[in-house]
């Protein structure tokens, strides 16, 4: 049993590939509400409480100042994490907005853009703990301008792991605080004694994190990032592609995790026979994290062969993938297609670990079809729009008397047209 | 009584005018609960009940195609609505993004930046319908490409007024939903067999809707805006500025809301007791909604007089407020310092009626402190990025060693690694 390949016809519904599952959170959200409570009420002493009973440690401190840090890292890891800071920085700076003037009606109106003061970026602990994850939530904050940017994350019985303070020195982070699940976002989301409060929260974690963050941010407390789901890939790709690479680019998907999708469209039954044939070999080869990649391959990920590529390109407008890769030979023109996709990898040399590791792109991005509805993060998460204007006395003169029929419409006369009114000129009677 | 004065001192804490009600939501989300689990299961039937439990009306359909209305509606109020879709649509198309495209080590990165398809603004009904509030939702969405734009309201014993459609047909709307409360919100956002899901759901509502759009975005269901609480004004003011015009200012803010805030900061309590005067002799003089006015003006406003105009910056940075005025001899130099405000209004001739109606900057903005994370409307509340990249072959090269560095320190060598090494043109061993 490999990968399922299915030719796309009037009798194979898309629905159930589309509708990824969604996490049910009510029982954890229950779960999860009185810890919240408890560590806004007792502070450190709750997230203490809370540290003990779930990861069974009990840290001296939850603060770490990354400026203290006096170990080392592996130099190697330093390089590369360098590297990907140099190309993260030159494509996120580039990001910047500029501020907005513009005349309307005579008067001068516009947009500055601020950033969020203070952020927490979740990092998961364990094996999930990626270096990488914190370049990408880091220093696009720091190009912002965010103040106070610290990392949170899960106790480890070894103590804060070397490559996890380098790349968050690298990357600028001012702390890492060492509280996990719902205990460490309602502490860095409410403020204790020992850990400053952040405003916005972003970062993946399990589902006690997300249902804090979504209580949190549903109360007004803070503010989040769109919801992360299981990581997901949809390739499309003709018979001109590399059978041997799009399978490797499927795998690299599986190796994430068993609930991950690796979904292939295609317009060529032969390609699709010879991308299984590939992945089956592969599965044999590369015996590593062998249970995780069959689980992914087998139950969550599909090949679907198209009457088309323009079909490919509509499911994939309706899938809305994290991650898209397109290995066709007409690549530029299907990408001016695709109107929803976290982050596109354009061409047979562009797999989605140069996206994950090196490129410059950002690698948190939406899942489960957010990407509809969600940007992929990046400088503009940061930062907000003020918008302003400086009205000029002769343009209120002018546009009062629009002003008073729609403040009379909506029963708002007196004092907003009064406010109005009340700068103009006083008239001969 | 009139509106509290208070000199700002070291025994004078701010925290309880900075620490705004926040509507305690836990029980309205029990309630909601169920009723956006009947209109997901059972669609229009359910609509019908909960519209004849709620409302006590029985609509023949909810579904209304702005283009089918025959209605007209009076020629002047159509004339503002139509001077303030002009100046809208100014500054709303001035916002549009132009897409990025960069080189970074060889390869070409880039972002596209396309819209959301479908988007319900919901409008509040009753005496709390503005046609105004319409265009701010609507333009934006139309500028940015929206493809399906509809209005959801509670329905009313009159029917739909003209002044509503005319202001959804100016605006661009496709329906207008009469379905109002939370069931208004679940219809929108799972669809019914008459009303289409929309995926995007922003404007402001009672604690039902509030409610209703925070369980669906949690969800994943839905993305949403940011969460409206109580309109609010804050006026910086010298003894430059007019205290009649200052006074007007705050009594329109006054006149939203019981709830409203109006809080005037000042450096010279001379000035504020001018201020409080024109207040108190307005009040006898404007009786209209005097009720809510003195509500809002004695239990929710505030003049505070701190020792200089920095420190009224400051405190307005911390405050974040929804509307910002600054009327002061220097207001450009102290708009430079101004962080955090939804929409600010600069000078002696810029009072908050005019960007709520006629300026052309969105008065859908985030209240409650929210705009210290959050923007006010505009069209990029309707585009995400699309980010992409091509890597060529040259590049994969160079970049394969921090990859393999990256990759093995993450555990995921085996298959990340390997979807760039297998690219690599083979060497001679």
């Amino acid at each position: 049993m490999g990968i399922r390949i299915r030719e796309v016809d009037a009798g194979f519904s898309l629905e159930s590939i589309l509708q990824r599952a969604k996490q049910d959170l009510n029982d954890t959200l229950s779960l999860v509400r009185p810890i919240l409570e408890e560590v806004r009420t007792r502070g450190d002493e709750a997230v203490r409480d809370f540290t003990l009973k779930f990861d069974k440690l009990e840290p001296s401190s939850f603060y770490h100042p990354v400026p203290d840090w006096k170990g080392t890292a592996d130099p190697e890891l330093v390089a590369a994490l360098e590297k990907a800071k140099e190309n993260i920085s030159i494509f996120h700076k580039a990001q910047m907005p500029s501020d907005l003037d513009v005349q309307v009606s005579g008067n001068s109106l516009g947009i500055r853009y601020t950033p969020i003061e203070s952020v927490t970026v979740y990092a998961p602990g364990g094996k999930a703990l990626y270096p990488s994850t914190i370049l990408m939530g880091v220093i696009p904050a720091k190009i912002a301008g965010v103040k106070h940017i610290q990392i949170v994350t899960p106790p480890q019985k070894e103590g804060i792991p070397d490559g996890l303070f380098a790349a968050a020195k690298i990357a600028g982070a001012d702390a890492i605080v060492t509280a996990g699940g719902a205990q460490g976002i309602a502490a860095a989301s409410y403020g204790t004694k020992s850990i400053p409060r952040s405003e916005f929260v972003i970062g993946p974690g399990n589902k006690f994190v997300t249902a804090a963050k979504i209580l949190l941010s549903g109360q007004g407390v803070i503010g989040i990032d769109s919801p992360a789901g299981p990581s997901e890939v949809l390739v499309i790709a003709d018979d001109s592609a590399n059978p041997n690479w799009v399978a490797a680019d499927l795998l690299s998907q599986a190796e994430h995790g068993e609930d991950s999708a690796a979904i292939l469209c295609t317009d060529s039954m032969g390609f699709a026979k010879k991308v299984a044939a590939e992945i089956d070999l592969a599965l044999k080869e590369r015996p590593k994290r062998a249970d995780i990649k069959k689980a992914s391959i087998e139950n969550e990920s599909w090949i679907l062969v198209f009457p088309n590529l323009d079909s490919c390109v509509d499911f994939s407008n309706l899938y809305a993938p994290e991650h898209l890769e397109i290995q066709t030979k007409n690549y530029k023109e299907l990408f001016r297609k695709i109107k929803h996709a976290g982050s596109v990898f354009l061409g047979p040399y562009s797999p989605v670990a140069m996206g994950d590791y090196i490129s410059g792109t950002n690698h948190i991005l939406p899942t489960a079809g957010g990407s509809r509805i969600f940007s992929s993060l990046g400088v503009m998460t940061f930062l907000k729009r003020v918008t302003y204007q400086e009205v000029t006395r002769d343009s209120l003169e002018k546009l009062y008397p629009y002003v008073k029929v729609l403040s009379e419409f909506e029963g708002l006369d007196e004092e907003h047209g009064n406010s109005v009114k009340v700068r103009l000129p006083k008239r001969e009677v």
